[in-house]
């Protein structure tokens, strides 16, 4: 039994739910895997670096973070990496965008300081994919972030580990279930601003509902999603994004009544020797499963050189199933077959 | 680069698929994975026990197998293990429901040898997936069959690989093609007989259609999906089981018409310490993924306790993708991480 010093940059929703999960989890992690594991690290722009190398107790610090006993501050970072000694870092902070930072040099620092490297972070996907993927195999560690696509679906796994020799040609999903909630309800008659505060309502939405229904977090997965499968560098400003703002609701009404609905499709396909990649409402026939995605679902269809097709759902995804591809990642880092 | 000897029980379809997508497929093999191979055994009733220890001819193999120059012929099973030295051992004869024999001993004697042992016969696990297991496990092989329920879709690598740490608490699945596509013809106004030969003709059901349409074929999918991930065994008799020749064609016209149309399903679950398992007709609403279930999809539903709801769908089954689970269980016992 290997007691695996576990660090967290980030602590929210996500972080708290993988703390929740792992707690849950112990008895079955130590009895099949013979894994062990103790967070000596937390960190957030709030609380600072905090330490406790003997390892923090996970139920007081589900409670308060802050002035949790025991615990010391670092200075920095890498002060920070020093006393809490990972053998796994988390990087749960929410996504950057255009730079993927400070992830990325994070990520960098905890592979070069012998941890294994997993992220819920779409950005250092993006940007830095190739760069980490060979620091880790260097390093003899593994860079792993199922839970950046389909939260709670295992899409990169499943293509490591179960579809080896297997080629991707192309894919289609749907990504981001607020624009897909926000298209539901449309056809049901309601206005796309109402839509909007449904969906903030139920806690799917954010304030600033642009990064979903723009296509923006349609976009980032997708050039996440490709980047990775088809494995060749698939920047954001190469994804042809549409969002769904400008769809009348008439028009979404009427589609559905024709048997040919709206969704946000992303897309992705082999071209030659690149990879073109789009977000856009498209109309979907009935008998395509992509029809049939509602509430939270997600979902991702592959057609690949193997197999004819294979579409994967995943129904209900939240913070919860996230941090479950988060523990996954950290099962198949530490595991010996 | 490793050799790995390769022996064949079994030379039907599955078996001549997977001949032609090792073919296919050796430049990737050797480059990505390291893996090379040579078929140094073929068994059939017809053809005897088939050895070339230095390796046959494969392309000379798929187009006459009798009489292979090189080859000899061994005098019983026996003496072909000792002759072929297999690597691994794929047995890839037809289901014998009742006992699983003599698949069983076949993968016996294949572990005892110092083989893998692959199938992509339902019986062996049926009947004796805990004794397999645990002798493999003993003998420090692998025992792997993947391509026995939903071939091409990978469930079993999906739960040992990808999804760490998860109990199925429910399945709920369309397994049989031939029954499915019956009922949708059926929907469609043919008769119950005429829908037969339909699927006869399209080469998906057999001269005697009763495997599928009695709900056997779905019941041996059960019980073997059962009693793998739910690690309790669950033998044939125990599942509930009615086909869907008692359905009137005016009745599964209506179910469609009301938007509840019929399916075959199959289910298992737990219930206190075991597994209750069924195949019955079922009326599913439109927004199942079950109801949109057509040509030769199949699709399976899991309830877990780590996610809220995982569907795999997968499209355009039939013997190359099952070859294809083969040789993926064939990766998985060499790979080396």
């Amino acid at each position: 039994m290997q007691c695996h010093n576990l660090c967290l940059l980030g602590f929210g929703n996500v972080a708290r739910a993988l703390v929740r999960l792992l707690r849950a989890k112990t008895p079955e992690l130590r009895d099949r895997y013979g894994i062990d594991w103790q967070i000596t690290g937390v960190a957030t722009r709030r609380l600072g670096w905090l330490v406790n190398p003997r390892g923090m107790d996970s139920a007081a610090l589900l409670a308060e973070p802050a002035g949790l006993a025991g615990t010391v501050a670092a200075t920095n970072f890498q002060e920070w990496l020093r006393l809490a000694r990972p053998d796994v870092v988390f990087e749960l902070t929410s996504l950057e965008p255009r730079t993927g930072q400070p992830a990325i040099d994070h990520l960098r620092a905890a592979l070069d300081a012998g941890a294994h490297a997993i992220t819920a972070n779409k950005g250092p996907v993006v940007h830095a994919y190739h760069e980490l993927r060979d620091l880790a195999q260097a390093r003899g560690r593994r860079f792993l972030f199922e839970a950046t696509v389909m939260g709670g679906g295992p899409i990169f796994s499943l293509f490591r580990e179960t579809l080896p020799a297997t080629t991707v040609r192309r894919f289609r999903a749907i990504f981001n279930a607020t624009s897909n909630l926000i298209l539901l309800e449309m056809e049901a008659g309601v206005s796309f601003e109402a839509a909007v505060m449904k969906a903030q309502a139920l806690g799917i939405a954010e304030t600033d509902p642009s990064n979903d229904v723009d296509g923006w977090d349609s976009a980032v997965k997708v050039a996440t999603l490709a980047t990775v499968l088809m494995d060749v560098p698939v920047p954001l400003a190469a994804v042809q994004r549409e969002g769904i703002r400008g769809l009348r609701p008439e028009v979404v009404r009427a589609a559905r009544a024709a048997g040919r609905p709206f969704k946000l499709v992303c897309q992705a396909e082999r071209v030659g020797g690149g990879v073109v990649a789009s977000v856009r409402p498209e109309q979907v026939p009935l008998d395509d499963p992509l029809a049939s995605v509602r509430g939270t679902d997600l979902l991702v269809h592959f057609e690949t050189d193997t197999l004819h097709g294979l579409t994967i759902i995943e129904h209900g995804s939240g913070p919860d199933t996230t941090a479950y591809d988060v523990m996954a990642d950290f099962i198949s880092a530490v595991r010996t077959r």
